[in-house]
């Protein structure tokens, strides 16, 4: 009945519905002293915000980020950051479509069925738009992480079927967040022919998080793995995850997947990364490599069957513009869930 | 530092070295009044056993569990359920080969690092034998569920890039848990060259959940794929979880992927079930599907290269006999920590 | 660095300075379906309110509760439901005075050398002022409990030495919520006289909690007694807490103390409830009683010892208009939080 | 239907009946490199047990603790230390005459209330002897706590009505750990009188804690002061808590009360105590001062009114030889939980 919050020291809370009256985040647990850099915290969600790029929907929201409290004379203070977004639009549009029926594969049905009362205004709670409040207290996270030296950055590394091969991972700077040129027109002429033929598609968000300290993690249940998996998971559409070589590891051989040590100076170094940052639960101080599947959007307009509030069968066309694809957006969302995973642990490997 | 514990009503803590005096676990939060079948659990626990098949190691411990708490006159009583397993044979083995350096894609270098002190008798906490508490707890688990209809069946799926294709689920009985009787004797043949050649292999672990009641998990940060998926991955060697269509589902079309709605009779039904019974992380009624996917065993008899204690370049070489591959070992614990996921999730759920 | 999150279920978490732009509270695990209504919470708010009474504060800020979030149709969806209350008039002060050096028995010193960085504007997070967001949750949790016909109220029992000894629970509608006309002559008399004196008082709150079925509460670290303590414990200024008899139980003999039980007609009864409604951590059914004492407001216009932020001996003058006396305003604050114990400790039962 | 868990870094985990076949505790979050001195646990576990002194019951029950995990050559190795005292009498009772009943103001009820299902033998979880696992615990905080300078020492400073009036708090190496030799005399009085008389007697337990360096707790929900209520609290038969002045401090004008400041050298430092070390919930390196009430055991020999499990009055008699005050048995138990709260509290503190 509650699951609102992530986090054991860098805890956040979220709340609010796609057409509610605002959406936001409690942030506890941050650390005092760390300079708050709102124009930062803005050019994130922007990053999110629908209509950030020339391929998603045309959603016009300003998605302005406003603070209410753990700030004072330009520093986080340790007290909780309460951080709000405004819904300008949320009494404008007509329902009766949507409202006494369950859109197939989205959370209509199980909400219904568990809560019994269903906020069905843009999709409520299970919007995509639910994001923006981990998308603020991601970009608080990626602020004090930087205090550590600690960086993340994601990408589409593959979009309907089209693989990124040919990476650059420092050239991401185009509407995918692909780090392959060639492969990036190739996934934007995917999307649009989904979106020509009123369909959608999925990918792969890849993550990459650098200057990661060895110790991060626990042995048992709260491995570092389990615990960005619990991240990244609990976002919208994601339906897998893997870390270093992931599945691919399932078909190799220990004599070639184990990552040997040697010296590098009075450095342990790895020859080898295949474990992707991570041995026993526990950072090892190389890179973290995750990678994130999601399922391609939902709402497509297209005769759909499905059933109505009161059990009938029925056919749904979900009308209006939607992304015909959401990766693009998923990749900031994958960086925040990440941060504040990396934050979360950080603080909690101080605790000894 | 911690982390030991996982779940929220249904609490499980273990604890134990490999070669320690014991492992075991407390279950907290069971609810009063399950019938205790001792039986079972042990044969929960023979099932995970090394020696239990004849691929695996052949060190034989008995896992005998013994119950210290929280049974009475045949039922749970509400209170904490501690179970033990003693290890027998802890003092006898010679390990000054690895007491000073880290074996290659163990653990031994980061808990040395994190900790400054690591008991490095059989990998000590890090080593598979922690997972003996997890099957007890798991067994537990499963117990509660039967008597609410629910049932969690696993089995290997693919072992060193053999895939079971023509699939008889009910048909695993055996040494591997494959349900394709093909496919079983081709992983075999592969892991007996692995294990000729001194090497090791992987696999991946499908696990089924069946008669899940619609609406377990939340909304939001614990979703049900993201609580199964911090389950899983907090299994050692595990690296990567996918639910439903996982990583596929990247590349299919909306059009193609989303479960469609009909009526069956008085019930609402799917026609598909890409999304592997959870919807905006609630379950769906529909059958809960997960794999897992598991690095080869890190333990190898080759040459390695690595570093000592002292920051010093060694090669080592672990002798002994080792799993050529955990995968049918894994097929248990998946199981496991998946019942104690949902015995967790259903109790929550019926908080409200 | 955090806890400002309470209960596990019915979980409240707070934000917001005494000067800041808001202050609120999300409230996550509220069940769907309760009837909201706003009215009833804003007049709790304004039961608390400064200048509510003519004994306290002048400050006139209006309170006005604000919902962000989780409310649908009039109703409790199940998601969180955020409130805000704004601060109208946060840029005014001069804070000169108090800015460097630590006021006498407030948090200044505490949250100086914890944090390195303070709001010092009007107390910040450490204000009475924080106590509205505990007010507006836990007039939600009232609304949740009223549902089940539990109901909460509480009154000041004595304040500045003067003792409520004939009692007439229903009649405490007066400015100190004083269950006993005689005595709150007295006590409003021993406030005045504190403030002429430029000095303050302080005094107890007892609170009832009827109608609780029995079986709330755990038996061992969580038992029902334990989670009251740490609710009503974590109210500023409050130093002491007992439950039943509580000290006097010190003094009794086991004779005089049992609570022996009978029939009433088929309902179990006991005799007498020096337990105070609580047996072996768990609801028994009787009426729970507790009581909380609380400090002097640290507030008084006199010149006092202290040091500054450079750690050099100072006097301080506390200048404006205190509360003499913070025990009326308690009242409701220690309503609230056993409000939201008991909700939470509702749910959580539940989860069997 | 759990809380057998306190702590959220340094987490406890008890388990385990008065007549089962043992009880235990594991300790999760203990960091990496304390020194174990398990002759010291054993002491402490020795202070706790029945017939340790003269007052006491006569059970006689060697409390031999055994420690099952997270030891190597001598130190912590930061994972789960898990400690057993067995069972060695748990058979040879008949307890026919309690198994259908519910004592006066035991357990009995409320458990089998809630459970539906109860341990009748020798109170099962609701045992006195529940503490053991406490104590042993709490002795590992110590170890801990002692590590860092910190010490805690309780004792009786008021008993069956007789106060503790002239303390020498160094002074308390008797049978009741009372801290005044004359005071000492007249308690043992009273015991043996309630003893001769079949009847029983409470108590307070005053608890010290020194050298907690300032920023321990949290500013909200979880001030160290609502902490450590609910560690103390949690002690079957506890009552009451209070901190600094306590309940006297709700009959002190600010003036008398407030902490003032002053320098002691280079140190900030206080004029008086009043607050007992915590200022917004925050430790300002003074002595922590807590008191607990202890009500009087409720097992005494006397015919007392009662109902049975079918719902029918009856009358009981509690035969068998009960500590007529567990206060003495009390004082260690309260040092327990306040280690373990304060151990948490030093973790907690260090994530920032």
């Amino acid at each position: 009945m509650a699951g609102n919050t992530f986090g054991r020291i860098f805890r956040v809370t979220t709340f609010g519905e796609s057409h509610g009256t605002a959406l936001g985040c409690v942030v506890d647990g941050c650390p005092a002293g760390i300079p708050f850099d709102l124009d930062f915290i803005q050019s994130e969600m922007d990053r999110r915000r629908p209509g950030s790029n020339s391929l998603g929907t045309k959603r016009n929201e300003a998605d302005e980020v406003k603070v209410l409290s753990g700030i004072f004379e330009g520093v986080t203070t340790g007290m909780p950051i309460a951080m709000v977004v405004e819904n300008r639009d949320q009494h404008s549009k007509d329902y009766s479509a949507i409202k006494d029926l369950f859109r197939p594969s989205h959370a209509d049905y199980t909400y219904q069925m568990k809560y019994g009362v269903r906020d069905y205004r843009g999709g409520g709670r299970s919007s995509g738009r639910e994001t923006s409040a981990r998308v603020a207290a991601g970009a608080l996270a990626k602020l004090f992480l930087k205090s550590k030296g600690i960086e993340i950055s994601a990408g589409a590394v593959e979009i309907a079927g089209i693989r990124a091969e040919n990476i650059d991972w420092n050239d991401r700077n185009n509407e995918l967040c692909c780090p392959d040129r060639i492969a990036y027109e190739s996934m934007r002429k995917r999307i649009e022919e989904a979106r020509l033929e009123e369909d959608s598609v999925g990918g792969i968000v890849e993550c990459h998080i650098d200057n990661v300290p060895v110790g991060l993690g626990d042995p048992c249940f709260e491995k570092l793995s389990s615990v960005l998996a619990s991240a990244v998971l609990s976002i919208g559409a994601c339906k897998g995850f893997e870390i270093g070589e992931g599945f691919d590891s399932a078909r190799m051989r220990g004599s070639l997947f184990n990552d040997q040590m040697r010296m590098d100076g009075d450095r342990p170094a790895f020859l080898t990364n295949h474990s992707g940052g991570i041995l026993g639960g526990i950072s090892n101080g190389e890179q973290i490599v995750i990678r994130a599947a999601f399922k391609p959007t939902p709402s497509i307009s297209r005769i759909q069957n499905t059933i109505t509030k009161d059990m009938e069968e029925t056919t749904c066309l979900v009308k209006g513009r939607h992304d015909p694809c959401i990766v693009p957006r998923a990749v900031v969302v994958v960086e925040a869930m990440c941060a504040i995973a990396i934050a979360d642990e950080y603080l909690l490997s101080e605790a000894r």
